[in-house]
């Protein structure tokens, strides 16, 4: 173990829904709650790196806002006084959006992306803009793991975990296209959801990809869901989808009959530590009565197998062509040279690429799609590592995606729970639900959360 | 007539294609081909009011680069050189992009579209900007339509079809959400195309509507298909969509053998000379032995038109919920005394639905498009108006587009072809296909409009 700095703090001290039972009293408020995020800010963010900007005026004005709506028990929202971290790819009227890259230092939209607009509706206190890889996509801009700063967070929402695993705010927005909300959710031992793909409205965030999504990492399983549903609420979905649906508050626990256990393209890269912990989650849900199935036993997991195991070849041709602009206009009418060698191969891939291959790509996915969601007629959930281990030592990669890649390229939603460890540092065990199904889901990671408290 | 002013140019005179025929032997020339483009913009423009910006440096030097390539017998695509106008929701790098608000007035976000940047690597040459309504929706901003300068050129692509309408640009990019390129082509006596929806990647456009699609209003029917296409080719569809495919030129005629005439929503807004006009342009079908089959003699005829009896409401409803965003940020954090009325009534009437209320919408949506696909197996494609009648007089409104409703909220494919007249003006004679079926509607049109060429 090398977290000779490790933080002591848990994130689940940082939930703001278990603080606010005692906002109606008096005995505590949105703006104490936000003091005590904002004196973790001072204290660590010079050693963490999680914040691109913040906005610490506008965020105490929207606390005390906040704060007498409680007092007079007329809360806008479960996230009304949240503090909430935005990943630097979204808009924001008060912040510059940077995207992570040289090319948009200082750019300021003027505007509010769909997300933080609905977010500051439900009276959510936008604390700041959280660090993001360039581009959300593969080079790192620094921020460091607060379990180990001298290990990555995971990227590409760096910064989002980051600031809630230690203790920063409450919750913080991501997206994934790849493993960039699961990944550096297990990694920072934090809570991560990756919803149903179009179940939050991108308008304002630049994300482009067909299988993208935006998503929550929280201080809680309840925080993950009642951020993500404030917006929905108010900003629905991608145009064309409706957008989660489901309570207001998180879903109750509901034990699922059957599990599937999923490998996953990662599984060769995965730690034996790793494993382990897996094998160790499988025997505590069959000692609570939840039959877990796997390839060895079932033909319908093992076809799952068999097709998601093409999962991370698929999504990064996919994602190749879908990126093939911007970045042709970033690389001709910007400035090449702030591009990082990786955005320059990845426009050089893009550009020898045609619609047929695209087209092929994409009847891959329907493929993959299917032979998925053949498995939702027999499990209620499959189960599986968010990542191959503990945060990988050193800031110049973000760790392997693999394990978070197959439920991006399925669309369906994902949760990671901060159950597992490695290296004595923390990891996360990841259940996949079936698309449009987000509430089922948390009701199945709620049960199997309860397992892990003892 | 009311067009005392009015112009004797025919937009066909205007076609690239035509003279990219003397292009190799050096008769004519991309640059000569400009240059008289920019005559007619010195001369019309002051009166007309097609444009809000242009750079005719640069559209100068990309016709010089298109010529030299022409001259070595290699030109990049069918569009190498042709001048273009860029409807002004779409960013260009060299010119600012002001959606037709005051709110955005300069507006530069250093970035080509997506659409933008693939007809520059086609070789395209970007004229300039043109005028469109308030973020493309119902407020005018002044064009007038070159056949009368008393009316108005329709909208939201108000300077697109104004600016191929008097010779301008040989074509131009339109948007169409509910009427924003059929109504404008028709007013004009221009070829319009809307496409299947998502055929044309909408990266850099300021478009969030599910149902909306990129399309081109050109000097013939040619046009308006090697434009799209030269597009898709390089920038595919919306992310998820293949995008348009087909030949790299104009789909060849190929007679239908038959077609369904439609009423659509707009019928009882018709005039009768409209009305007589369609009549005319089915007998000239029928002589040709294409079969024209009507609700009154077939059941999937009328129940297709029971269903698309909705669009329009059903169109509204829908587009109002999905700029809910950005139409609260704009009014929340920029400026709300810079949103026309309109844009201010809809934001009210936005935040007034619920999820709930958008997913009714969807299903009616759907089944709609059941109800329309079910033509499919019966006809090659179905006629109707692309507008009541002529432009109106008076430029406070852009006319009733009720009649291009239906293939928006259908999201098949559409052309209209400036073969009716109205009160001695331009009236379009729409074809609507079936989605992903866009080069076989091409074929069909290039047949029925060799009908009127006498």
């Amino acid at each position: 173990m090398t977290n000779n700095q490790a933080i002591e703090f848990k994130p689940e001290s940082r939930s703001f829904l278990a603080a606010a039972t005692a906002f109606g009293d008096g005995n505590d408020s949105p703006r104490a709650f936000l003091e005590r995020c904002i004196e973790v800010i001072e204290a660590e963010e010079p050693r963490i790196g999680a914040f691109v900007a913040t906005n610490l005026d506008g965020a105490r004005q929207a606390a005390d806002a906040a704060g007498a709506r409680w007092k007079a028990g007329a809360p806008l929202s479960p996230v009304d006084g949240m503090p909430v971290g935005i990943k630097d790819i979204m808009e924001t009227a008060d912040m510059p959006t940077e995207q992570g890259s040289p090319l948009f230092e200082g750019w300021r939209g003027g505007r509010d992306a769909a997300a933080v607009a609905a977010l500051r509706e439900a009276g959510a206190v936008i604390v700041g803009k959280t660090v993001t890889t360039e581009f959300a996509a593969t080079e790192p801009r620094g921020t460091r793991n607060p379990w180990d700063p001298a290990r990555t967070p995971g990227g590409s929402s760096s910064g989002s975990a980051a600031s809630v695993a230690a203790g920063m705010v409450s919750a913080a927005l991501g997206t994934q296209v790849i493993g960039s909300t699961l990944r550096p959710a297990s990694y920072c031992g934090c809570f991560g959801y990756k919803p149903s793909v179009g179940a939050i409205n991108r308008g304002g965030s630049f994300d482009v990809f067909s299988q993208s999504c935006t998503g929550t990492i929280a201080a809680t399983l309840a925080e993950a869901w009642v951020v993500a549903r404030a917006i929905s609420a108010r900003a629905g979905g991608d145009p064309g989808h409706i957008g989660l649906t489901g309570p207001t508050d998180a879903p109750a626990a509901r034990k699922p009959a059957r599990v599937a256990l999923l490998e996953t393209a990662g599984w060769d890269a995965a730690t034996d530590e790793a494993k382990q912990g897996l094998a160790g989650a499988r025997a505590r849900l069959e000692a609570a009565g939840i039959e877990v199935i796997d390839r060895a036993g079932d033909e319908t997991v093992a076809a799952a197998e068999s097709a998601i195991a093409e999962s991370v070849t698929l999504s990064r041709g996919i994602n190749a062509w879908e990126t093939r602009w911007p970045l042709n206009t970033y690389a001709h009418d910007m400035d090449a040279s702030k591009l990082s060698r990786h955005m320059r191969d990845r426009l050089v891939q893009a550009e020898g690429m045609t619609q047929d291959d695209y087209r092929q790509l994409l009847d891959g996915r329907v493929r993959v799609r299917a032979a998925y969601q053949a498995l939702a007629a027999n499990v209620d959930a499959c189960m599986t590592l968010a990542a191959p281990g503990a945060a990988p030592v050193g800031l110049e990669s973000t760790g392997n995606p693999d394990f978070a890649v197959p439920s991006s390229l399925l669309g369906a939603p994902a949760v990671t729970l901060p159950v597992l460890q490695a290296e004595g540092l923390p990891l996360g065990l990841q259940l996949i639900g079936f698309t449009d199904a987000d509430a089922a889901l948390f009701g199945a990671a709620a049960s199997v959360l309860s397992l892990f408290e003892d």
